[in-house]
């Protein structure tokens, strides 16, 4: 396996077939009947339980979704919900999908300056070489939050660059209220999530952070953009590769998504979160496969591939 | 106890007639000798012998600063180095804390959108209600980031209202580079943080998050601003809490952080981390109390609040 995590998602992307990326973020009340109906438990305040049928849940849904997909996402958030035994369980299924050779992308938004920084870097970047936690597999990539500058994002990517693995720098989101910090505009009407991108893109552009495959370790978050913009960022950032949420639930077209590919067909992960794991919710595959809601997932996964790949 | 956390925040620096707050950043190599040598371990990657040093030195240092300063900041990245054990002990030092009668700041820098930012809010600032979590004690109030605007901020900021507790919005960073993102200035000349303070500003003004102290439990996270700035947020926002970083270590003086408090003496949460809990490394303190790593810090503490006493 390539030691770059830029070649490495090249080698997948390309195996696979499409950026299609699924992300998973269990919540136990949406988990299917029969996960949570077989184990004893009153409520879903019985941590330990809930914890076991997440880990069933994602278990099977990577098994579903590894011959489909070159990489999934796991969102930190609704594992740190159970605390420790969460954070436990984010890095068990960190290993499963490791093993079915996935890239695994840590959605972790972490950021700081300073000590903290490196801290946050290898803690969700290194391999622990700590006695009694030697087995742990970390992410190949995390997010983070690069609101400090180039000293919040410099501490990662460089601890990405010992370890073979990459980040993801949040620029711009999708929600409506983000604008009002990311568009802020100088007077040239440059925007702020611009000028972040510049900054990132110029870490990321780095010889000693470009692989063979001609990428960067140092990626960009992007969601919510306008077509220009997104034509624009592409080529401006010709070397990165761009994390697109919201295809799927949050109403992202895949048109819209493919745009961050390069001609190559590389240079853009696209995320599908809710849309392929609850997949099994929807009335066209509740009709089609009943109860089996692994086929749901799975036919899910190939649906959104077949749309991305349509749209390009 | 009052359930608002801006009004316990007033009753406690009253009561310790300081705005000094003691920041927890342990690094194991840096620990007292005698903390470290009696754990049968060879060396720091013995994740359990560390955790237990670390552990007993939070908790000494705990004991010794609580009657002293009426809250301490637990920085997370520095426990997520040991994984989940390391978020347990975090969790751990919490409730000593709060046994202490401290009032505990969680600098977790979390941020995101949507149901994330939800889940991250509960996840930090609610008591757990799981079977098998329900000793867990959460912080009074933690560190956000809002660079996704009022829609990352709010859901933080409602599940503060529902559970007596608070947040701090990171506003302006104190690192050189921060400037470039957060300085960036529109055609007015106004700047990033402004606008992001104002959105902050905003949400803390709501009446239903203001406590019957006049304060209100959405705070601000600022440090390195030019002296005029920080008049004119203080003036500004007059019902926030700015917690400021970097006194100490980070080369902000006394005068610098006092004036963020509004003339009452209330308003401001004045962080020395390194400076404190490491007193014992520097040869003021050595000389004079030799090897006993408590009275350094116990005098640090004092000489701190002095300082700041003095300045204003």
């Amino acid at each position: 396996m390539a030691s770059h995590f830029a070649d490495r998602l090249c080698q997948s992307v390309k195996s696979k077939s499409t950026p299609l990326m699924v992300g998973l973020d269990p919540v136990y009340a949406r988990l299917p009947e029969s996960i949570r109906s077989h184990r004893e438990m009153n409520d879903e305040f019985d941590v330990a339980a809930a914890i076991d049928a997440i880990l069933d849940f994602c278990t099977r849904t990577l098994r579903i979704v590894a011959p489909i997909v070159p990489a999934v996402k796991l969102n930190i958030a609704y594992f740190e919900k159970y605390l420790w035994e969460g954070v436990e369980a984010y890095y068990s299924i960190i290993s499963e999908a490791d093993e079915l050779g996935l890239e695994v992308i840590g959605d972790v938004k972490r950021g700081d300056i300073g000590h903290t920084a490196k801290l946050y870097a290898s803690a969700h970047l290194q391999n622990p070489e700590f006695t009694g936690l030697e087995d742990v597999i970390v992410p190949d990539a995390i997010t983070i939050n690069g609101f400090a500058g180039s000293e919040g994002i410099i501490p990662f990517a460089d601890v990405a660059n010992e370890q073979g693995k990459g980040v993801f720098v949040w620029i711009r989101a999708s929600n409506p209220t983000a604008a009002a910090i990311q568009d802020f505009a100088d007077a040239d009407g440059k925007k702020m999530y611009e000028k972040l991108a510049d900054i990132t893109g110029e870490i990321a552009d780095q010889n000693k952070r470009i692989g063979t495959s001609g990428y960067s370790n140092v990626g960009m978050v992007v969601g919510g953009t306008a077509p220009e913009e997104t034509s624009l960022l592409r080529k401006r950032f010709a070397r990165v590769w761009f994390l697109v949420p919201g295809f799927g639930s949050q109403g992202a077209t895949a048109v819209d998504c493919m745009r961050f590919c390069n001609d190559d067909g590389m240079g853009a992960l696209v995320n599908a979160s809710r849309s392929i794991i609850y997949a099994y919710e929807k009335a066209q595959y509740k009709e089609q496969f009943a109860d089996n809601w692994e086929k749901c997932i799975e036919q899910a996964a190939i649906d959104a591939k077949m749309e991305l790949a349509r749209a390009r």
